[in-house]
């Protein structure tokens, strides 16, 4: 690696490294050109999680980002991080360090890359501060790869503190826009790298569940024609009503996969004006559809069943990653039965009858009122999972399948988590007639629906199916409190960047 | 289950099903009511594919589709089937079936879903033009689940002859505009249903190969500023210009996944008018982002290797499939090496021109080039897969790093798969300095791409990646011819629905 004291032009270098003229060291410290692939060396770096003690007086390579910094007279600290792994490393005046050499890595910007070669000893004395407790790095060569700004719009321990800390201590928070605002410096936290990963495992659990039950993953478009324009050259593409019946739309689209089922993938746009802790204009849904053969439950119990394997799955492989978000944001441990509890509707009013709330029987749930009923259901139930079965037909879309026991009512279900929704389904209704009859009476222009109706004219098994959040999954399993923490790059109505 | 021979309201029932005044087996057959979730009855429905001679003389209850029936005198054949997997069945007048009930069944609309109920039978000749030869079902009760219309838009049969078939023996076959407009029952065909298991293959072996390469999925937004504008009030979402930058942005919004690198999953809008084979309006892209160390061949590498696991996944696990759709669509199976051929551009160069082929140094490709330089790379190294490297930086977008030894150069590649692209790549500029100098050449609105610059400017490490079209890769492996086939809803400027 061509390695060169002169800094690139143009970037800047940190200040008092000039005075280099009779400097021993001055091979082995700087600022390297920008790597533009010019070489392959022969080196290899090793990983900060791999800097044990079993690598004690070896020589070796490593790559990171300066974390903290701290010169101590003719020595400096640093603290190495490399995702959620971090290290101490040293640099002190001696044989391979010259003065100037512990001045140049004392001035190099927090969050700046760097290679440095150095020996891992073994310490005495554990330390707390770093992953790598029993190991340090005593630096002989230290080039920085890529020199950060030195002005951090966001600290990140100030990013990864308890708001209580904040509160009670006095102590730097910092608040969600400026976080969101600079989302790429925010990811970098351990608590975002630990939400990250778990959110990762919840799309590794559901797929490699549904697989096992032999569902087939398909992909629809997301682009579906509502207004039966077609949109002018799709030089503007629009997409405005795209979540009205989709859920409906995807079974349609692969009925013939029946009994064997499917599950999807996709990204829902909402063209709503929501400025809620739970809404966002975009997020990604986890939707399965599944035929079933005579009652809608088959389907309630393989949906509420998948979500019990995630939050088994999560529990058993993410415990590091629960343990570091609960760090910053302490939660009790998320519960759930086995089966899952299910309730009907007119059960859940009565819950909350007879907690004092006013309600009427054909009335949607207020989110305060489906707060209050999962405390009421944990409470009674000693579960934080449970599916709310049996909606008003009145609070649900057109195609949902009325129940044939009472008019009124639907075969139509909601699952929540932590006493907030994560899933909406129903029994879709599969009978081209009684479809066209419902559009009609919630004043549906069928002409816009008509590929939707026309699907179901050439035999079409009985149905169900239900979208999950995977933001609000992530979000409620933690216990945070905002889904834009779990969303990496959140848009809701008043944010498009970064 | 009520199974009643009463029509519901408003469904035809088929005819000649009125004098069943002396009718025997009137209660063994019917139209039932619409599924609607009203009871749960103890009953086990057999797959299809289950219907083998270890359940010889069992008596079953069956759901499945009537793929074809055949009246002939007292009999009634049915060919039922089930996804990929079909079925012979019998309806004879006798004990169980009177006369009136096999007319019934002759009468079944093809394409309706019905329950079934019968004894499994051993044959003693194989039924060759079933998936399930040695038995066949002797019917005892026959029920319509759903009626389909009498008149199909597509026979399935038609849509499943080789088009040679249908030109030299002048046999119907179904062109693509028609499968298209009635892509619900085309989906229901053998090819369709090995195309998208086969493609669900390709996602699956994609992740589970990055997964074990210690690859981290994350999810990033589709809605991104192109303006800088804030879209008024989000009642109509637009999307211009989201594949512009797209591919960069996403590293950016990652880079501290940096080392352990990261793969993404998402859907590519184009605001193209491009009316080719090749070429959707809404595409899936798998796209890898990685940092590297020194040089962007290590990416290359990765993804290189990543396809190869894909297409030996597919020859091992999907021979079934691929042997369905190349009876509809002969072709050579795919020839790749290990490890994979990498070309430079200006080699592919001096190929063409030895085949005649005129083209400046600083040219891109035309479609016609790209295949003939496929069939040329094949008579050469015998493979369909390959990485093109080191394209003119003037025809790579501006964050393209160029190449530090041939400023006309790039660091950039594509990949073929039988002469065609199906991923396109590039180490990336991480040098907010560099990136703002080749933007202004570009000529692009710095303002517009502001936070895209500034995320590389608190330290980042060098990347690249690129992103393969899920329906290409499809489709090539297969050796189809359009990309259409392979897209189960295509949207291109011209199709909106269904």
């Amino acid at each position: 690696m061509p390695s060169v004291n002169a800094s690139r032009k143009g970037q800047e270098k940190p200040r008092e490294i000039v005075d280099a003229a009779e400097d021993y060291a001055k091979e082995r410290y700087g600022i390297s050109s920008m790597i533009q692939s010019q070489e392959k060396p022969d080196r290899v770096l090793v990983r900060v999680k791999d800097l044990t003690v079993e690598k004690a007086d070896d020589v070796v390579w490593v790559r990171a980002r300066v974390h903290t910094s701290r010169a101590k007279g003719k020595q400096c600290f640093l603290v190495l991080r490399q995702q959620q792994f971090n290290v101490q490393a040293l640099v002190a005046v001696g044989d391979h360090a010259s003065k100037q050499m512990v001045k140049f890595a004392a001035n190099i910007n927090k969050e700046s890359i760097i290679d440095v070669e150095g020996i891992v000893r073994k310490v005495n004395q554990k330390i707390g501060s770093c992953t790598q407790q029993d190991v340090e790095l005593h630096v002989q060569k230290i080039y920085v790869i890529s020199l950060a700004e030195p002005r951090l719009p966001l600290q990140l321990d100030d990013a990864v503190r308890p708001e209580v800390e904040g509160e009670e201590e006095g102590r730097a928070t910092v608040n969600q826009d400026t976080r969101l605002d600079n989302r790429v410096i925010d990811l970098r936290t351990s608590t975002s790298q630990a939400v990250f990963r778990l959110q990762s495992g919840i799309c590794h659990l559901f797929r490699e569940t549904l697989t096992n039950k032999g569902f087939v993953e398909i992909q629809t478009p997301k682009i579906i024609s509502d207004s039966g324009d077609l949109v002018p050259s799709y030089d503007d593409l629009w997409y405005k009503g795209t979540t009205k019946y989709s859920s409906a739309f995807k079974f349609s689209f692969t009925q013939d996969l029946k009994y064997c089922i499917i599950f999807l993938w996709l990204t829902v746009f909402r063209a709503e004006d929501s400025n809620t802790h739970r809404h966002l204009t975009e997020f990604v849904g986890l939707d399965i559809e599944m035929a079933f053969n005579y009652h809608y439950h088959e389907v309630v119990e393989e949906i509420a069943d998948t979500l019990v394997q995630i939050f088994k799955g999560l529990q058993e492989r993410f415990q590091t990653e629960i343990q570091t978000v609960n760090k910053q944001f302490p939660c009790e441990p998320f519960k759930f039965l086995e089966p899952t509890l299910r309730l009907e509707y007119c059960e859940a009013l009565a819950m909350l009858r007879e907690a004092g709330v006013e309600m009427g029987d054909e009335e949607d749930l207020s989110t305060p009122n489906e707060k209050l009923l999962g405390r009421l259901v944990k409470e009674k139930y000693d579960t934080d999972f449970y599916v709310l079965d049996k909606y008003p037909l009145a609070v649900r879309p057109f195609y949902t399948m009325p129940d044939p026991r009472n008019p009124k009512h639907s075969n139509s279900y909601d699952m929540f988590m932590r006493g907030e929704e994560i899933l909406s389904g129903a029994q879709r209704i599969h009978d081209p007639q009684l479809l066209t009859e419902r559009a009609l009476h919630h004043g549906i222009d069928l002409e816009k629906i008509k590929a939707y109706i026309d699907s179901f004219r050439f035999g079409a098994p009985p149905h169900a199916g239900g979208g999950i959040g995977l933001e609000r999954v992530t979000m409620l399993f933690l216990g945070l409190h905002n889904v834009r923490q779990t969303s990496m790059f959140p848009r809701d109505p008043k944010r498009l960047t970064p």
